[in-house]
């Protein structure tokens, strides 16, 4: 290994905390770092297979071509892994949307839908025997799947979907077709040139009947010659932001029959003479809705936690301009302003992760409630995923720019791997459900529980609702965390009763419900935001303060900075609601700012250790600004070199073009 | 032409003002409109002979090939009306760097350099005898220069490049070389591949001296062949964000040599025997950073009108969701949340082209008063462009990506022309000074006039940091744009007053004034980010004031309610700010906030109209969701047709790795 930056050294030596320690706790203990680190391994042992030319040199074809050679690479050691049983829930989740499937395959992959959505829909939304049909191929690859919701001209609005599915007795098939340019499927990862079967949703008609929507399995292509079958139109959406390895497709479909049997027929049935029987419980689909918000919540996390480490790595690197006249130059770590821009996003990490390992738990025992009968928590579950979802996605986006910035020009340069990362994040912010029609979602929640406010029992989320208004929950401002908390539960309480009393007003003053909603919604958006501020702050202060009662002193006492750190930092960007809902006063606020600007200078001397604990890879974390061994300017050079214009000192262009035009001959 | 969109024709059908009225006012009179269509024809008129595959699809090497084909198309157009007397500054600025340099090299260009800095630097730096020497060569294009000052190591701290020109003066020659890695070049465009010329900005060494930074002018390449000279090491620097058309390079100088008189002379001298002669006066420089960082703030107007146009056109043809059950799904324009998400980008580039304007009039003012001796408001205009250019690129960045979010997963799609534009307004937030450092240096000159505040006479744009402690200047708040001005003036004086308090407290208890500096650096910043807002703020309302008099009645209308919408979009935004500086209670918050969604309501009816106004042809604007017939759908899908990955149905990876995988072979 390459000597180590004399400046990251250094850092290293003073870090005051034990790194493995922190690691540890951010795996989830001793055998889970085992693990993760055992994986690691294996899905990058081949990595020496992938192709050499970095991915941002290539055209938009030859990454997709790129992507499949590595993606069979790595899904076969996945399969590999699966033959050894080395793969369950929790950690397929990490192999196929997390971290190291943004490595292999940086920019996305066209195999990914197949395990995200193909296969659990068919685990979802089949019955045994379509299950025992299906999923065995599925799981071994013998069939690539997608999954086609979203059309050209629908997205969030699923029940506007104009893909129609329309039972034939006769044949006992289901003919589908997408009668216009906007019914086209877009966008479904791998659709467009990698998938050969699909799960179609489309609106199922029978008996004359529209039934709404409901799940096909669709063959795309010949399993032997890949040919797309008769009716079937099928290619690429084009260049995107990024993903651009996804292979998004499109497909129009022209009176394409199935068999009965392709309908997914778990919670609802066509019978052979096409008559429908209902499901019982439509809510049921929540769950998966649900499973898929928190693994974006965990995306986000180690996205944030690739970016933190690039940034504060090179921070320690780069030196530029002097503090005092005559000094050399400076780390620019050593900057306040630079601290400003980087060291939330190290507390982020910690605070999302958190809450999202706490939605995690909820989801799984509301799951399992559900499967009791009990229904009770559902509500409470989805408006909670539908915040997280959307504040995370919206948040990290921000820090990661935040990060890429924080880098200057060398951060602008495809080689920091901070413009890829994010053009990953800031998808998010869009797809699985779009961050203002899902804060609204979670409106709609707490608009209702505000609304029952005095009768009902609340569920533990909301409970502050009510606990805020209690004579004595509040007194006067003081400087601390718990007082932070409050002072935000008692915000996001106000912003809900306010937006409910706006728009009562507005019912009163003549206006229809839904107007009245759509008049208050910038309100009802910015209340959604604030109980979402509430849970991650709570949940990320409590549960330090939990687990760190076994901690080292010094690891201790940093996890409980990075926590002030989060409040602190909250608390000033949000002084504004503050100061309209709590007694806060000018001396508090300086105090506060004074306060930031302290644990800025406490973390600084860690800030490394801190980003190390992430514990990423060098080739996973792929960034010359980033690596361990902090080989900045080096590795810009090296990966520069490899552009494929450096091949030749003179690019044809130049006789071609650039001479004739030089002599005035063009 | 195709039938416009039924849905966008209505909306212009009910647009209340007179688009053409506007449109001149955007230009400055009729006289501009027909200069700038003039313009725009001549420039557009050889685009059939562009490459016919969007760059998007392209490897990084095809995108440069590209750029050079396309790039001595439009040059070689810019030449003929140069040649034609169609050329002023004022539109040359337009051509190179505005609107039309972005559109039909979409993604930069390899030649930009040579116009911005190459020619302007032996303008500004050369005696008249290098003008007469290399300026007509260079401004017919027989040689292609670039401009190189930034390092691998050194960007902000131009004080420590590393690269140096030794004067020999046995053989009157410099000597050029880049003794370390980190003194490598890297950044300038047109360096890579395309320029044979270049001015280096080295340190200069004479008589064993250091004498501090100077530029030369070196010869890269042999003008026959293009080959790169002896000692010469010059290459790509790799893929970026953005800007990747402009074939940015690195620069390696290992003893090139180079005639004394290829020093810029105008204003230092290095004589024969090596007598170094100094420059009367250095602060002379400053013209030119002034002038680029205008520039700036017009490209930044330039490419939000290309954004909001995109985005507010999609949104009133984009339908989703009911408002009411049973009804048809309403044009996403009719959510409010979309208006908030929209219409401040509209408002947006007329507060900041109205401002830009303001700026290049004091930038010709303060220019004369230089050629007279007077210094004295260059500090003031220095600071002023400082701040200008760092707030209108970081709000534009933000703007844009609030435009591109706002129009959903099609946003994503490189085919709207969002991401690319994003891509190139993320970029100026770095380049020509990074925005933090020069916020800082705005604060520098606001610290210094607050300090002199009581004795000296203060320059127009701080003027009001005296009149604001006036007795009588504010009383009590009322919800009025005059008031959220003088709370905002109020705002930017206390941030200003209290960062230089808290640096002087630090200072008395012990610390040097450079760590108090560093210290209050977060609060500096911020203090110069609302001196902008002032600025900005009052420039749009007095200018909008002013110049609407003599518009038609509705016109004045809708431009009145834009100066309103930006004046309480930011009130509503640094609400905390104003909390703390002014008197505002709950009750005017909450009118501020109803006034708000009033005035979104009154533009809603205008805002295609207000769009179209900014008069974007759809071959600059380039973009499959805002072509003026919003034919969305449409577009998409033969854009998408385009993608080489679509040539065939069945690509060659499937034999090649999936075929062979699926069957478990791999």
């Amino acid at each position: 290994m390459a000597k180590v930056n004399a400046d990251l050294q250094r850092e290293r030596n003073k870090c005051t905390f034990n790194i493995a320690e922190l690691t540890t706790f951010i795996d989830g203990g001793t055998d889970k770092t085992a693990e993760r680190k055992e994986r690691e391994n294996i899905l990058t042992s081949r990595n020496t297979e992938l192709s050499p030319v970095p991915e941002e040199y290539l055209s938009h074809k030859e990454k997709y071509e790129n992507a499949v050679r590595n993606s069979v690479v790595l899904f076969g050691l996945v399969r590999k892994m699966q033959e050894e049983g080395k793969t369950s829930v929790t950690n397929y989740r990490d192999v196929v949307s997390g971290l190291l499937g943004s490595s292999t395959t940086r920019d996305g992959s066209p195999l990914g839908l197949h395990y995200i959505m193909f296969m659990p829909a068919i685990l979802n939304q089949g019955n045994e025997e379509q299950q025992a049909q299906w999923l065995p191929r599925a799981w071994n690859c013998s069939i690539i799947g997608s999954y086609a919701q979203t059309e050209l001209g629908h997205g969030t609005f699923i029940r506007g979907l104009e893909t129609t599915a329309t039972y034939d007795p006769s044949t006992k098939e289901f003919v589908l077709n997408t009668p216009t340019l906007t019914s086209y499927k877009w966008w479904p990862g791998g659709l467009g040139h990698t998938a050969n079967y699909c799960i179609v949703v489309a609106q199922l008609y029978t008996k004359g009947q529209c039934q709404g929507i409901h799940s096909f399995i669709v063959q795309l292509r010949d399993e032997e010659t890949h040919e797309p079958l008769p009716g079937i139109k099928i290619g690429d959406i084009g260049a995107k932001l990024g993903l651009n390895a996804v292979n998004n497709g499109f497909l129009g479909l022209d009176n394409v029959r199935i068999p009965r049997n392709q309908m997914l027929m778990k919670h609802v049935q066509v019978l052979e003479d096409g008559t429908y029987v209902k499901s019982k419980n439509s809510k049921l689909n929540y769950g998966a809705m649900v499973f898929v918000r928190v693994v974006i919540v965990f995306d986000m996390v180690n996205y944030l936690s690739k970016a933190a480490t690039i940034a504060v790595r090179y921070s320690a690197v780069r030196r530029q301009c002097q503090l005092k006249e005559g000094q050399p130059e400076c780390q620019i770590m050593d900057y306040v302003t630079q601290q400003h821009k980087l060291f939330i996003s190290i507390a982020a990490c910690h605070a999302l992760r958190i809450t999202g390992n706490k939605l995690w738990e909820t989801f799984y025992a509301v799951t399992e409630e559900l499967g009791g009968g009990n229904l009770d928590r559902l509500p409470e579950l989805h408006a909670l995923a539908c915040c997280l979802k959307a504040v995370s996605t919206a948040d990290t986006a921000a820090y990661v720019e935040r990060c890429r910035l924080a880098c200057g020009g060398h951060g602008y340069m495809h080689s920091s791997n901070l413009p890829l990362t994010y053009g990953l994040v800031t998808a998010a912010c869009t797809y699985e459900g779009e961050n203002t029609v899902l804060l609204l979602q979670t409106a709609r929640f707490l608009v209702k529980t505000w609304q029952g406010v005095d009768n009902v029992k609340l569920t533990p989320t909301v409970e502050y609702l009510k606990t805020t208004r209690a004579r004595g929950f509040y007194d006067k401002w003081e400087n601390s965390v718990e007082c932070i908390i409050k002072g935000f539960q008692i915000v996001a309480m106000r912003k809900i009763s306010s937006s409910v009393e706006n728009m009562q007003k507005r019912i009163a003053a003549g206006m229809s419900l839904e107007d009245a909603w759509n008049m208050t919604s910038i309100q009802l958006v910015a209340a959604a935001e604030a109980h979402c501020r509430v849970i991650i702050l709570s949940t990320f202060y409590e549960e330090i303060n939990r687990v760190t009662s076994t901690f080292s002193h010094e690891l201790r006492l940093v996890m409980l900075q990075l926590v002030e750190l989060y409040a602190v930092y909250w608390a000033l960007e949000k002084i504004g609601d503050l100061l309209q809902s709590v007694s806060i006063d000018d001396k508090d606020i300086k105090k506060l700012g004074e306060w930031y600007e302290e644990i800025l200078l406490k973390l600084r001397p860690n800030a490394v250790g801190l980003v190390d604990a992430f514990d990423i890879r060098d080739d996973m974390l792929q960034s010359t600004l980033g690596a361990y061994d902090g080989r900045v300017y080096e590795r810009l050079m090296e990966e520069a070199l490899k552009s494929p214009l450096n091949a030749q000192p003179v690019n044809e262009t130049f006789q071609k073009y650039l001479k004739p035009f030089m002599q005035g001959k063009l």
